[in-house]
């Protein structure tokens, strides 16, 4: 058990929509991402998901509208809701979801990330 | 479902030690509580809490240590290991744990508060 800082672990990697792990409660992950351009159309059939913003700016785009976060702000997006993400300038991102969920949720895609990493 | 501004909801109570349920995720309650002073000395039994906090500084005390977490910093107790928040300025921290977890878990005390309110 240790504290984690979010910006010293924003700082250790740079690569675009590769969530990273940083915590883990009651079968949930805490994850860090940072996020760049649009991510693809996908929901979880299963698990809720936390976006919460802790630098810059991103749209939650779905189907019939969308959610603009800035820092401080977030966004539990129910499972079943196809979503996608997007960001025009990079974005800092935390967020929270089942262990299990993969983040491009049952779409695959060149963008999906099967191994999750703890940093 | 709609978004989260943290500093909004922070500004609709001034109630210490009286967490406010802002969203709800697989089970999961996400919390906001304004802490100064000295807590309980509590566990939780079958249940792992995330403290993080959004503005000020707080310390977890554990029986053998104590972290010190600022703002932008998180800590995950897990179930079953005793800890007292204290934080001597007003501390603003945002709380995750299972929709079950009273704050106080297996303690009774004058701050217990059974009932849990959204705002």
């Amino acid at each position: 058990m240790d504290k984690v800082n979010l910006k010293e672990k924003l700082s250790l990697f740079d690569a675009h929509w590769t969530p990273k792990i940083v915590g883990e409660l009651n079968g949930q992950y805490v994850k860090l991402a940072k996020l760049q351009g649009e991510f693809v159309w996908h929901d979880h059939k299963a698990e809720d998901e936390m976006f919460m913003v802790i630098q810059g700016t991103m749209t939650l785009q779905f189907r019939d509208r969308e959610i603009v976060l800035h820092e401080g702000e977030f966004c539990i997006v129910p499972r079943g809701v196809e979503h996608k993400p997007v960001a025009e300038n990079e974005v800092h991102v935390m967020l929270f979801e089942p262990k299990a969920t993969l983040h491009t949720g049952s779409v695959q895609s060149d963008k999906t990330v099967t191994e999750q990493e703890w940093i």
